[in-house]
């Protein structure tokens, strides 16, 4: 079922700061910053040779990393996504075996524009998985 | 400076539980577990197309991740290793930007048999960051 590894999600306090980090520190390849309303953050795509590191920052009210960053003010690693082919099948196998799907268990359309879904993350160690149909 | 993602590792109470979740729930490729008492832990490499998730159970009194197993005791994302091509040009550069190498600041041989060394979580966003020169 899991492909390759999408990329590893770090929510983060001060996007313009762990930019700077990532760019000019670290010497990776990193995006201009992406506003995703809908997703309620705004995002930079740091590219590496084989994966991308995401910074996320919270964008507007509801953003789904807000709770994440009260808990951890200072940032941390957010979540894994791994690529599946088929997410529905992905879906019914996981549920098959007693793993929770979070939400109503209906792919929504992620950030790269593609459907995700979210493992439940007392299901694997601590680790939210996030799952994209490639 | 930063190459490939090499790794992402995740502490984990249970190895032998968090393999078959991997394995026979996710359909993804592991490893036997390899007991490395240097390190202080015993790990089993799940291997994808681009790069490997490690799943780490402390093995020993003095194993690196007890402390966070005992924050964290359902487990969780503990570190992102990066390759680098020169880890003490890297340190250097790092240090000269103020950043905090963890340790002595010596690189010691990580678990792949390569020179390795830690960044500290609080320059990166709560982010555990480990450089392994390839």
């Amino acid at each position: 079922m899991l492909g390759r590894l999408n990329h590893v999600a770090i929510a983060v306090p001060d996007l313009e700061a762990a930019t700077r980090k990532y760019r000019d520190v670290l010497g990776a390849k990193v995006s201009a910053p992406q506003a995703l309303p809908e997703h309620g953050v705004t995002v930079v795509f740091v590219e590496l040779a084989n994966t991308k590191t995401e910074l996320l920052e919270p964008l507007g009210d509801r953003s789904p990393i807000a709770a994440f960053l009260e808990k951890n003010p200072s940032g941390g690693i957010h979540h894994m996504c791994y690529e599946v082919e088929d997410i529905i099948a992905s879906r019914d196998a996981l549920r098959a075996e007693g793993v929770r799907v979070l939400g109503d268990g209906e792919p929504r359309t992620g950030a790269h524009g593609k459907p995700v879904l979210f493992l439940h993350p007392k299901d694997f160690d601590g680790t939210l998985i996030e799952l994209e149909q490639v």
